[in-house]
């Protein structure tokens, strides 16, 4: 291998540990520095991923972006982090940035990824996606053939659902939590309830699938999405 | 672990044996006969990247389902291998289904799901995609906050494709092979070639990325997809 980077995005998956890749094991565990998103009140849920690969004695950045409209301060945490991290391979240490799922697939990475790529060659590991995660935790297939899938996050306007939901074959509606509300309305709109199906936190020791029916005046989490065939 | 299914869809990934996750690596591992589809003409691609793990030993059921616009032949070759599958359930055997990517994106694996559910529970480990592994290999974000993506197979109408495109703000357009050149005239239309990325194999000891310049004229295989960032 000709002069491996010194800096990595890990995706390691949705959840069970036990969806790491071989890759992300490897690069993980000869890292010199893990560097991973943590929310200011809570753990780091991809920290508790890699826990159990962890050999010790590893420096750690956690990086505190805050979840807001103004997107700022969020700006600036990665700002902070891209330059430590640069100032880290400078000294020739080996970075693994610890990412949910995929790396580019709606993740924080890419923010980093932008600042560091101007000075670094930066490698790259694909994760499995909580996608690949909820049609298997429910058994349903994502498309065959020439179906068109779209991934469509809850937190559009309801319009804007209903239109892009129209547009495809199957769509996984992800990020429900708060928006499940909207999105009941919305599938009840186009008759589509039916053949929709429900599942949060797919692949995590409390995965959890509830029925079209068992949803109404439910709570839904973050890491929870609703997949919806649109086949005639 | 309360009695494990014997028959699992295991997915082993985009290509990259590397790619595989502990998980599928350990049923891989323990089961007593691994089933593959593979060509008519030419190896199987998913054993291939299954190879360096085998323990030797193993039983194989290959399955040879004609790709042909007449679907009967492949539905043939999926009732007789489900039937068969299902004998060797019967006498305690533990199956592995092998599957490229992820086993419900774009698979065969839901045929055999669909037949082999009706009286067998089913184990499905999800996989790594060539979505995820192509947006790697370019080093390109699929999607970010609220952001929809949707995959369109190639083999679609050239105004269909169109369409879907325009719906959506990143589009994974897969299995380009001999449709390159319509998909190229309906970026060209859509004034979207600037932006568009091309990888074939991705994660495979042969990937490759294409500029757009260099893709007129040239000849795509099965496995290749462009991202195409529809952005204002």
């Amino acid at each position: 291998m000709i002069s491996d980077p010194l800096i990595w995005g890990l995706g390691l998956g949705p959840g069970d540990p036990e969806l790491i890749t071989l890759k992300a094991l490897r690069i993980l565990q000869g890292a010199d520095v893990i560097v991973y998103p943590q929310p200011n009140d809570g753990d780091s849920l991809v920290r508790a991923i890699a826990a159990p690969y962890l050999p010790g004695g590893q420096a750690e950045i956690p990086i505190r972006a805050p979840m807001s409209t103004d997107p700022a301060p969020a700006q600036k945490a990665y700002d902070k982090a891209a330059v430590e991290i640069g100032e880290l391979a400078g000294q020739g240490k080996k970075l693994a940035i610890l990412c949910e799922g995929d790396p580019l697939f709606y993740g924080s990475f890419m923010y980093l990824l932008d600042r560091l790529a101007v000075d670094w060659p930066i490698g790259v590991v694909p994760g499995v996606s909580s996608l690949g995660a909820s049609a298997a935790g429910l058994h349903m297939p994502l498309a065959s053939r020439n179906e068109v899938v779209s991934v469509i996050p809850a937190p559009l306007e309801a319009g804007e659902i209903k239109r892009r939901i129209q547009g495809c074959d199957l769509a996984a509606i992800i990020k429900v939590g708060r928006h499940l509300d909207k999105v009941l309305g919305v599938l009840e709109e186009l008759n589509l309830t039916g053949g929709a199906r429900y599942i949060e936190r797919a692949s995590m020791v409390d995965q959890k699938i509830l029925s079209m029916d068992e949803l109404v005046g439910a709570k839904a989490p973050y890491f929870s999405i609703i997949l919806v065939p649109n086949h005639d």
